[in-house]
């Protein structure tokens, strides 16, 4: 079965607002083994509306409309729809006892504008809306399924969640779709294409497809299938991340299960601190506390984390974490001594038995000669052992400052693990 | 001028991805005169695709396509788009250089894939990409314009910014839109609503309307109107300004202004800390680094930044801010006592003389008796002067972390200005 996501509105194409629902709604129906070939947004226009419609009736078997719907002059959608369907919008009994009831509710009196809710399409099955006053519509032309919600992301979820999903598994044989996303760091899209690109091949004719999921300082790499019979496709996709395994294991730093959140970095790491009973301790110069946020963003950081220094002028790498002077003139303040020094002292400070140190040119200034932009020192301890190395990042300050922390979390992540860095 | 946004990937479609791209798109284009009919997002598909440009061709002036031109297999974008002109992919010479360069840089050799990246569509204009390897793509046809561009968001935002506005400025009239935005702090969307509502009620006869945007910690308003005389319409909005200015005067930390980005919090106070030769020194508890974050995302912010302790545990607050233990068991971390120490010993630390120290119950756990979670305690100091505060702020802890640091800078700026708390 095949779905479109059709959102009513001009806040949306003014950019006033982003379009969450069509975001959850995809989420569902992908869930629920409906794929999800197309979406759009409209403005609250005659013929834009009509012409999406009757497009989105040529390509799909479901159409889920949102918005419009609201008492005011701007909403068209209800008028539009019936010319679409060349009826008529008439009074529903039931609907108009709901908006009454959601009115005396509250001690106020119903008004004509009001009233309008109730009238919905001739021909049309009613979705009583038990959070507001609008009903959902369901009608159908063609072969398609056209239904449509009010905008209101809860009173939409409500109709999604406990009717149209209900009723369409009560009409249709729907496939499942199975997913799974590896989470990789420290190698990017296209060295990872070239790594895994054999077994790559294998997969279509497994009907399994893979998608390159980038952002700054990590690759996700989706594998999905689709079948009837679900254990199956969990074997089938399981299969496969075995045999891929054994080549990007370095680089692999968790899992995102079907259905469930990404794991951020930050996340995966804590737990580990946690597992192991130990207490975490930074010391960030490029950085600027970033990856200090990042830690104490995860509620419960306060059982495996100890605390972060700043160090942003040289002065205080020396009077606080005990950098000497020296170290600053004849390595300068990027370099494998710095960072150590900075990585064993704040655990001393904070008395810690894990941490994170680094320094590093985020930019645009600050480039010397042999170190250019982008250049990070990044020291590890874990107890008495430490790792440090260096790193060539880009040009752009926000991204050398979140690559630097990725990469920081997840060498201090490989250390605990004693994975190969 | 219409203008048409069109995403290419499954990711959205799965609902994996909110598009936030489209989301900036069309604010830009809004604010640059160009009205945005319609958006869509298709699959990784060719048939898709090619539906796709056609049917935008038919409505729009100008489609900007975001994403698909990644280097992988799953991508396809750029072949199709060959299809959709009826022409061929060629080398272009300048934009191998920019990815050799990428390459070279990090000190790696640039493989046969990435070499792909230089590939154009042959009688396009390149728009190179200063932050990435995929280069963006300007063509034309039946009087559209298409212009195709990575889905990575900075590479992107570069190209619409930098080439692409500046570009239709020079070759088409667009009318002229003005928006002032005041921006307000310490004052909820309803309170501030009611506080100018006789004032609101005046504008929508002089053409201006008013929107509120609020986000956690702050409201902006915002004032637009359209026209073709650029400086009538300045007039009008700055007249509009100075009338409500007597009204909310306390809660204005900043304006955005007309075409810039919004200023945000910490690069107001960057300034102003440049400008009075002040150096800021952070001690933080329940932000845990994430001021310190802020303040150094801001460029050259080592002009006037320290540096910062987070002392995530009490013992750490005693031994490296001297708090004193009887503050714990008398005050708890969270109190005035605790702030005011804090705040003193970091300025003494890192030899400032501008300051501020934060403790507070960010949650979900944490409350005790009397101090719910939001609970906040905020110190700020300058030279010899030191003011605390204490604020409840709600019940989600990243909430609760922002809206600390907006405050508490917000404190500090107004301490700086001598204006009234």
């Amino acid at each position: 079965m095949k779905a479109e996501l059709l959102t009513i509105g001009n806040e949306i194409l003014i950019g006033q607002i982003s379009n969450t629902n069509s975001v959850w709604m995809a989420q569902q129906l992908n869930e629920a083994g409906i794929s999800v070939i197309h979406m759009s947004s409209v403005a609250d226009e005659k013929e834009a509306i009509l012409t999406a419609l009757a497009d989105a009736g040529k390509r799909a078997d479901l159409v889920l409309i949102t918005g419009g719907l609201g008492p005011t002059k701007d909403d068209i959608t209800k008028k539009t729809v019936c010319d679409y369907f060349d009826t008529e919008l008439i009074i529903n009994e039931d609907v108009l006892k709901d908006v009454t009831g959601f009115f005396t509710k509250r001690g106020r009196e119903i008004t004509d504008i009001n009233k309008k809710q109730a009238e919905v399409p001739k021909g049309s099955i009613v979705i009583r809306n038990k959070n507001g006053t609008a009903p959902g519509m369901w009608m159908e032309k063609d072969d398609t399924i056209y239904v449509s919600m009010p905008g209101v992301p809860f009173e939409m979820k409500a109709m999604v969640t406990e009717f149209i999903i209900p009723e369409l598994k009560k009409c249709f044989i729907l496939p499942f779709i199975y997913h799974k996303t590896i989470l990789t760091q420290g190698i990017g899209e296209s060295d990872l294409s070239e790594l895994i690109s054999d077994w790559e091949d294998t997969l279509a004719s497994k009907n399994i497809s893979l998608a390159y999921l980038p952002s700054p300082g990590m690759v996700r790499l989706r594998l999905s299938s689709k079948g009837l019979n679900e254990k199956e496709l969990n074997q089938k996709i399981e299969g496969e991340v075995q045999k891929i395994l054994p080549v990007i294991q370095k680089y692999i730093y968790g899992y995102e299960e079907y259905g469930k959140d990404q794991p951020a970095m930050e996340e995966i790491l804590g737990k580990l601190l946690k597992e192991n009973n130990l207490k975490l301790c930074l010391a960030e110069s490029c950085t600027g506390g970033y990856i200090s946020h990042l830690i104490t963003s995860v509620a419960g950081s306060s059982a495996y984390y100890n605390g972060c220094i700043v160090p942003y002028q040289n002065e205080f790498k020396n009077s606080l974490l005990k950098v000497n002077n020296e170290v600053f003139t004849k390595h300068g303040a990027v370099s494998k001594e710095c960072v150590e020094t900075m990585v064993k002292e704040v655990m001393h400070s904070f008395n810690g038995n894990a941490a994170i140190a680094v320094s590093g040119i985020a930019g645009p200034s600050g480039a010397t000669e042999g170190k250019p932009v982008g250049t990070t020192w990044i020291a590890v301890a874990l107890n008495d052992t430490l790792i440090s190395k260096q790193f060539i990042f880009g040009d752009n300050r926000q991204r050398n400052i979140h690559m630097t922390a990725m990469r920081a979390m997840n060498m201090l992540r490989k250390l605990i693990l004693k994975e190969e860095e």
